[in-house]
């Protein structure tokens, strides 16, 4: 953050500054305008720096999208942490991460940033689908001692992903206004299911 | 069906079968291409039809995605139908006619186009919150004798949009290839704690 405002203040950070001013420039405008309405020359705006330097170090906006936009946590440490402790209250604990995850604006620019251009853009949904399969299933499938790991794990993102797309791109209401705290214990037990019992 | 074959065959439907026509295949354009990419030209091309015959009958893009994408059932029939009879069976008969409905070949092509254009254009996502606020959740309002029917109207709406996205956009495998009456037995517990238990 302080290397945006840097940026826009006019002093100069120094290269590594400069080049997560950028990634967090596009993430922003992936995320609000959707991959196809985001343009190299409208990052370099919001980031205060010439398109050519974008170009210079993400390549095409392509080759942008996919460096950027990284899943805001790592599957491999959050999902043992999530999974770890009694286990009637696995449900709860996702539920609190899942909904920390999605009302944190920069985690949340990611994971709508990746969703709109995911529904837009076939390379977008390829890179979705490597995100969620190689790293959020496997790490379930690694950690979850119950029958059908995989699809249950695709069941848990099936919901998140229903909930990003209901409450922050559609907007509907109430779910749009809903108390994170409310969001938690409305989810919990549905997740609970997809963890621990028979599907 | 058989007007866009018609056409296709080089007979001349009347304007209503001409009209379909259009409408059919502009569904799967925005189904297949999301909203950015479908243009008035290919999808008069798709239609066998004259670009200015598109546009004569629906106006411009935006008007065409307003006037063809509407709901593939009718809430106001289809949610009183799903919540009538046991009370304890309420969560399959909703989970059958979401499958059902997604499965479907032509409604997930609205579903999908609306979807795919809610998560790239803004007036899209509009029509999207229409729907769902103004048709399904009004419709469960109505049917549901429970607390909050709004918010769990979301909640499940959450979780139909998500396995949309999850199983038909980013294809995420095993939930991809799963037979839909397996889909059916995985998440009807889940609408059935939307619709019943205490959120």
């Amino acid at each position: 953050m302080s290397a945006v405002e840097g940026t826009r203040a006019g002093r100069r950070p120094g290269e590594s500054g400069t080049r997560e001013a950028i990634a967090d420039a596009a993430r922003r405008r992936f995320a609000e305008l959707g991959y196809d309405r985001t343009t190299i020359r409208g990052i370099a705006e919001e980031a205060g720096v010439d398109p050519a330097l974008v170009v210079h170090f993400f390549g095409s906006k392509q080759e942008l999208f996919l460096k950027v936009m990284e899943l805001p946590f790592e599957p491999e440490e959050i999902v043992p942490q999530v999974l770890e402790g009694p286990k009637s209250e696995a449900g709860v604990r996702l539920a609190r991460f899942a909904v920390g995850m999605i009302e944190n604006q920069d985690s949340r620019n990611v994971l709508t940033g990746v969703l709109r251009a995911a529904a837009s853009e076939p390379h977008a949904a390829e890179l979705a689908r490597e995100l969620v399969a190689n790293r959020v299933v496997a790490a379930f499938a690694r950690s979850l001692a119950v029958d059908q790991p995989e699809l249950r794990a695709n069941l848990i993102a099936s919901q998140v992903v229903g909930l990003i797309m209901a409450r922050y791109v559609i907007r509907v209401e109430p779910l749009a206004s809903l108390d994170p705290q409310a969001l938690v214990e409305a989810i919990a037990p549905n997740l609970q299911r997809y963890l621990t019992r028979p599907l």
